[in-house]
């Protein structure tokens, strides 16, 4: 039995090596050589070809290279095996770290100071400490929660949000339908890494920006989709929202003619948060490989149902 | 007893209703208009003109608005009274979060996003996670020691140089002339809070950036005169360093005419890493206010032959 790999940004040549370091006899293979599609049981995937993995007709578990699943579930042939969602230190690390340092733009206003650089104006700015500045995170899973974990110390005060009730140390909860006013009406600084689902879709809207404070600003490290994006363009010219770093896009990459590239209050990433590095990774899924192998329960499966 | 106060920074017309929140009966006059010069004892300043504080015969004591003392020291007529830096909550994590910004921004590599959004270019780039990236802190005072608290848990090898020996929790201690090779050779990002004295002039030069890793980044958040102008620009066109972020220079505000306004690699900021806000840094100087009217010991006495 074999595994079977794809992924436009992860490189094989560093994927299949790394995993035969955790299991020497694993039988890796490539996209375009695939061998026998009968002898494919595993797949290890970021974003496959819609019907690709459909053509694997004994495969019985698809590991994703990501966090999220939506660039697996988007496909109506996907093969209903056991999706086990990508749960290791280096994505964790990456996704946590760029909320930080994003977090820590707005709340020390880098952009001021960027414009202020180009025009060669000399203007002192002091923000206020981290401890009067209210961050809100929408997610608190392990992404959510581990950069919960990096801001509490610099300070910020802390709350979040969860589509069930859970607790995160030193993090204010809130959950459910009901209380994501709450939640946003008391965070200067919004951050989203909710997954993509029927749920999170459109829920980053002028009503939602309109109950914000006024002049607060917005990260999406979730997915694209939860922005309507004329809205944020909307909230950016009342003011309403003072600035926006977004790394996730409905089309990615996102179109030249977008105007989110220009927007002068607009930062732009290229779906750059975090990326299983294979010197971790490979080791969390050969983990995961031995577990199927020896036929024991896989952790962080996702669920169709829920979309992540 | 009066106090006299000079900032061309800080408004008179917060800080005296401030003090007096804390000191109903302090008698707070403006530089303008100071009456009988006589009759003021103490100063808390930022900046006085030179020879300005010597006109008051009977000053016993001057506070310092600034965790430096060189914005007073400058003045060769400077009164021989005991100087009190200024060490309170709001200064102190305002340093210590511009130092996590920056060196946030320099990990995750803000600066090729930033180029790359203004080309309108979608490249990933993933950073390595924040365990395999050193960072040096020069200077592990307060200010320095604040900032790899708020570093430590984002995961950063931390290490730290000082004058004398100091033991900062999770920071790879390094002191002394002999072991400042030694610090500046492990440093992907090195950072500068030092004070401005006679041994840090010049301390960042061309023999110090040969020593670091290739392609590592600066951050000076000390004193300008600490940096050797050219010898960074020459660094950063050889790639021996890869980027630098500057909050203090020579001149400032930094003339329109300076390179380093439009340098591609260098981020510019107005001398901004922190400020004292009244509302904590008042209680802070109304404290020391009582214990100089109460005779008692002062706490952070700069010390002139020191320069800090």
């Amino acid at each position: 039995m074999a595994l079977i790999f794809y992924s436009p940004i992860n490189p094989a040549e560093v994927w299949g090596p790394e995993l035969k370091k955790h299991i020497p006899d694993l039988d890796f293979r490539v996209w375009e050589e695939p061998g026998d599609p009968a002898e494919i049981d595993m797949a290890l995937c970021w974003k496959p070809p819609a019907g690709g993995l459909a053509k694997f007709p004994n495969l019985k578990v698809i590991f994703s290279l990501a966090a999220g699943v939506d660039h697996l579930f988007y496909d109506p042939d996907l093969p209903d095996v056991p999706v086990v969602r990508m749960v290791e230190p280096s994505l964790t690390a990456g996704v946590a770290e760029y909320i930080v340092l994003h977090v820590m733009r707005h709340h020390k206003d880098q952009l001021r100071f960027a414009e202020q650089q180009r025009a060669k104006v000399w203007e002192e700015y002091f923000a206020p400490p981290a401890w009067t500045r209210r961050v809100g995170i929408l997610g608190l899973g392990v992404l959510g929660g581990t950069a919960a974990g990096m801001l509490k110390p610099i300070g910020f005060q802390l709350a979040g949000w969860s589509r069930s009730p859970k607790q995160v140390d030193g993090v204010e909860p809130f959950h459910g339908p009901d209380q994501l006013g709450d939640l946003v009406a008391r965070s200067d600084i919004l951050v989203s890494i909710l997954p993509k689902t029927p749920q999170t879709e459109n829920l980053l809207n002028a009503d939602l920006f309109a109950k914000m404070p006024r002049g607060a600003s917005l990260i999406n490290a979730g997915r694209g989709d939860q922005l309507v994006e004329q809205d944020l363009l909307d909230a950016l010219e009342s003011g309403q929202i003072s600035q926006a770093t977004l790394d996730v896009f409905r089309t990615e990459p996102l179109p030249a003619g977008d105007p989110f590239w220009s927007h002068p209050k607009i930062t732009v990433t290229p779906h750059s948060g975090g990326d299983p590095f294979p010197e971790t990774a490979a080791k969390a899924v050969a983990e995961n490989i031995m577990r199927f192998r020896n036929g024991e329960p896989l952790p962080n499966i996702a669920h169709p149902e829920d979309g992540y």
